[in-house]
């Protein structure tokens, strides 16, 4: 009862196959004509630009330009660059009087990370303020995020302060090291601005968030680590990071001690250890960051827009902070970026746009006037103090554990990065959780599920016999699904695995568990959503396998770019489009159809 | 109308909801309770196993022995490792009659292609003959395909000598070169034999067909560069295979050549072409290898079997012909595998079994007792012609043209991998080939394809509206697919995306097109194979917003992976469970019945 034609009308391919509504269970019923559809034919250039703007342009950026007269759009462009003319316009007293106050908040929380964050860089005090006075001006104007704060933050203090501590010694060529610091921090500027002006910002989402959370803790383990030099007074300490060389240089300074004076070695190191237990506590209870994972600054400022419901576009947040750290550099300033402890404080102090970043900058420029000349009376033991409460926050095990119940994968991805960091350096650490997230991804192109499928009872529905284990397989019938793309990676894999579950179909046959011979072999190809060459190769193969066993091959629902492919390939005519079903309820009442007109 | 229920009876997850058979489109008639099923708990352990099993053991390759007596088992223990004993005893004088011929046909090829090969890996022609001789006898013990024809190919002569000769010059520390040579060929073996022996034969599918396709047109072009040298009888060329350096060596030659003599100077150049034009013209018209493509002799051993319907095992086979080079490598033969073209002379002549490699071994053996001592009077040209001729069917301009028409990046990759060849090196050309494939999955990991579905007229079936042009909306609900799993790569673009959809549809409802306020989203999620903790997090995000626009999020027929993992992080709970259907068709009917009851 199946009939077919190829149209080729209109420069469009399409096939008619026939088909029967699913709402009629009967082959009697009159039969529907229903296609498998093709999407409109693209050329080589629709299809590219397709792609590109996809990759580049998936948030659309470019919506508010479109029917405006020209006057609008350059006007809209300027907002696009500036964002500051956005919200000038609409400001007054009121949002002035919440900028203030978040302002002067932020800047007490800023001052005393500022001189900590600046020592874990290696830098001296004034180049964290620095930091947070010429930056966060920039970013004011810049910038589209209300709420976010800027600011040099820890993690990324340490990962400067390690990387450069490894080519120039900071306590013995304090200038140049600066200098490198500097510089180090303009090409940080430009790689941002350069990320976000060409739009890849997207490749920071190859970062998981598995592996960030495992990162940040191997990070604050690291810093924490490293505060054992002001907590114990050693002053011949390692520069590297890893726990390994860390405790090296600990027992080492302990033995050394116990050698000059075996008895009170430990009076020196427990002294700055008490006053550090005492100033840590008092820090904690006041601390406002409670729960700072995010280390990146377009997350940040996401987080708190989709909460105050306007839009933050992540590739022109980047060019912002780009900007504005090539601005610091020349400033004397090194890398800032969006804190997450300050634009939580920020935000709850009632910000209302960026404003409160230049109230915050004016403060901070007061106190390097005043306070400056104080700051050699710091004690080390304190800042250090600081320092291990900051980052105490961002060790997030109950997200590691939730990880773990959700994603065995993702947590291994997230100790990768944790251990890494801890044991060898951060490079390594991020190596390996981008090594491991992608290799998860491959893993599942490489071997992606195949299933066998039965019909749920009462209805028109195929599904997973595992996952439903009422679904009934069909007689004669045997129904697989793929759960992936057919990629050369996983094509011979998939032609394998098929013919597996027909000869452990076959088995069961001959063990009489089933009667029928399975005469029809459909795959469901719903989740199949992209093929290539090798993949039609091994459908091919698949299709004369199938041949000389006497098993007719037929696809249910393929996708537009699968059924083009197929069609471009000529497999279709190879299969024949007769073959070719809609959803798998019309190729099983096919199937059936012919094999009740079988003598 | 929807009501559900959570069990968590005998340590099963499962969750009823109300589904209204897809087969009574009327909401009167009786309701009937189907579960979105949950694949049966796994533990750890057998998730763990289930994966390596999956990777590993795809092939099941124990099938055989399972419910088997312990010395059959042994026995199949043994046929497994030596194949040699399951074709042997049924082996009588009308096979070895087939076997003979064939035999006999492939020394005829393998002599000339061996002498014309051990050139092109800078090694004397007996070496080349050794590597016919002793492999093809230990292959015959080994090996399960009866097919295959064993001995030197071009593509791995070409890629041995070039590599090695930018270690050791072969003209001048020819005896230090064969060392290094036979040492290569050692480890060679040792890595296919490590390969095979731990299962890992899967890795070489990361090289896709289209790479292969560019990368022997590639080596062909580079091969038939190579010898020009031969041809041109120029004495000083590079050792280099790439176009640059082969190009500037021949015009330098032809420079020279013109200051002796600037009339002549093409007399010498041209007295080899000549007679290689004619031997090159009668190789051509002779030889059988037409269209020989692959390189890989699992691929070979497996195009045969699946002709006499017998099945090759690829990691078997890796462990038959590593441990056949580690011992030619002992014997002075240098890496020997599948041969294409005279795989197929020997499929052609009737083989029956691995025998036909053991007569076409004897015949080498006589020649080389025979003929050595004639070696040095081999014309270079003439070998260049036989050598030319063998390389110029690598070169498949119509795979080419196939891959181009079905699909544009595997034709980037063949591209790719050719002018890597061409214009560098082997390794950088396989390189290049492998990077583009796996930027090309990764592509489609993190830009899966959107979809907004419709409504197929008189079905129950929901499509594309791209690809089926005439399914429609409902009015109200937005009904949108994500074509792959949804990862931390991709979960910012997937959440981004879908809102977008959302406000376009938004927008058209403004302009009047539709009037009805869409009030439900409902995710299709048949085609999302596997979600991580990012991808959980990206969908909460989406639950949120939805919920500050008014909008219901539901989810349609989540597979067994998603689903178990939605249920881990405790999102099933937060969209609510009655907002999880068991198909498309489902959710609707819930959202519509909702909408009726609203006033």
């Amino acid at each position: 009862m199946s009939r077919h034609c190829v149209s080729d009308e209109l420069g469009e391919h399409s096939m008619e196959i026939n088909r029967v509504s699913s709402s009629h269970r009967h082959a009697e019923t009159m039969p529907y004509i229903q296609r498998v559809g093709m999407p409109p034919k693209q050329t080589l250039w629709e299809q590219f630009f397709g792609t590109v703007n996809e990759t580049f342009f998936s948030d659309d950026p470019y919506r508010s330009f479109r029917n405006q007269p020209r006057s609008r759009k350059f006007y809209l462009g300027l907002q696009a660059v500036f964002p500051i003319l956005e919200w000038a316009k609409g400001y007054n007293l009121t949002k002035f009087k919440g900028d203030l106050i978040s302002g002067l908040t932020i800047a007490s929380l800023a001052i005393p990370q500022d001189i900590g964050y600046a020592k874990l860089a290696h830098l001296p005090a004034e180049n964290g303020l620095y930091s947070s006075f010429v930056p966060p001006l920039i970013y004011s104007v810049l910038g589209s995020s209300r709420d976010i704060a800027i600011g040099p933050v820890a993690v990324v203090s340490i990962l400067l302060g390690n990387r450069l501590s490894s080519e120039i010694n900071p306590s013995t060529d304090a200038i140049e090291y600066r200098h490198l610091a500097f510089t180090a921090t303009f090409f940080a500027g430009l790689t941002q601005f350069l990320l976000g002006f060409f739009r890849l910002g997207f490749l920071i989402d190859f970062l998981s968030h598995a592996a960030i959370i495992g990162f940040m803790a191997g990070a604050a383990i690291t810093i924490g680590l490293q505060q054992l030099k002001g907590l114990l007074g050693i002053s011949n300490f390692t520069t590297k990071t890893d726990i390994v060389n860390v405790m090296h240089s600990v027992f080492r300074s302990a033995h050394h001690g116990g050698k000059k004076n075996n008895k009170l070695f430990w009076v020196p190191a427990i002294a700055p250890l008490i006053s550090t237990i005492l100033s840590t506590s008092i820090v904690y209870i006041t601390r406002a960051d409670k729960h700072g994972v995010q280390i990146e600054a377009i997350a940040i400022g996401r987080t708190f827009a989709s909460m105050k419901d306007y839009h933050v576009d992540g590739n022109r947040e980047m060019v912002a902070i780009g900007a504005m750290n090539m601005a610091g550099s020349l400033t004397s300033c090194y890398v800032a970026t969006g804190s997450f402890s300050r634009s939580a404080v920020n935000f709850m102090a009632g910000c209302n746009t960026a404003v409160s970043n230049i109230v915050m900058s004016c403060v901070v420029l007061l106190t390097l006037l005043v306070i400056t000349p104080l700051f050699k009376y710091t004690p080390n033991a304190v800042l250090a103090a600081i320092i291990i409460s900051a980052v105490l926050g961002l060790i997030d095990i109950d997200a590691a554990l939730h990880i773990w119940k959700v994603d065995k994968l993702d947590f291994i991805a997230c100790m990768g990065a944790f251990f890494g960091v801890v044991f060898d350096s951060v490079e390594i650490g991020l190596l390996i959780a981008v090594c491991i997230s992608l290799a998860k991804i491959l893993l599942q192109v490489t071997r992606p599920r195949t299933a066998v499928l039965g019909k749920l009872p009462m209805t028109n529905v195929y599904r997973n016999t595992l996952q439903y284990p009422e679904a009934a397989k069909v007689p004669g019938v045997l129904l697989v699904t793929v759960d992936s793309a057919i990629y050369f990676s996983n094509c011979n894999y998939v032609r394998e695995r098929i013919l597996r579950w027909l000869t452990d179909e076959e088995e069961e046959i001959m063990k009489g568990e089933n009667l029928k011979r399975i005469q029809n072999l459909i795959v469901e190809m719903s989740p199949v959503t992209d093929i290539d060459t090798g993949g039609i190769l091994a459908l091919e193969d698949l299709y004369r396998a199938l041949q000389k066993k006497e098993v007719q091959l037929a696809l249910a629902n393929p996708g537009p770019l699968v059924i083009q492919k197929l069609l471009d390939s000529d497999f279709v005519s190879l299969i024949g489009e007769d073959q070719i079903f809609l959803s798998v309820a019309d190729a099983i009442q096919a199937c059936t159809a012919a094999a009740q007109q079988l003598p």
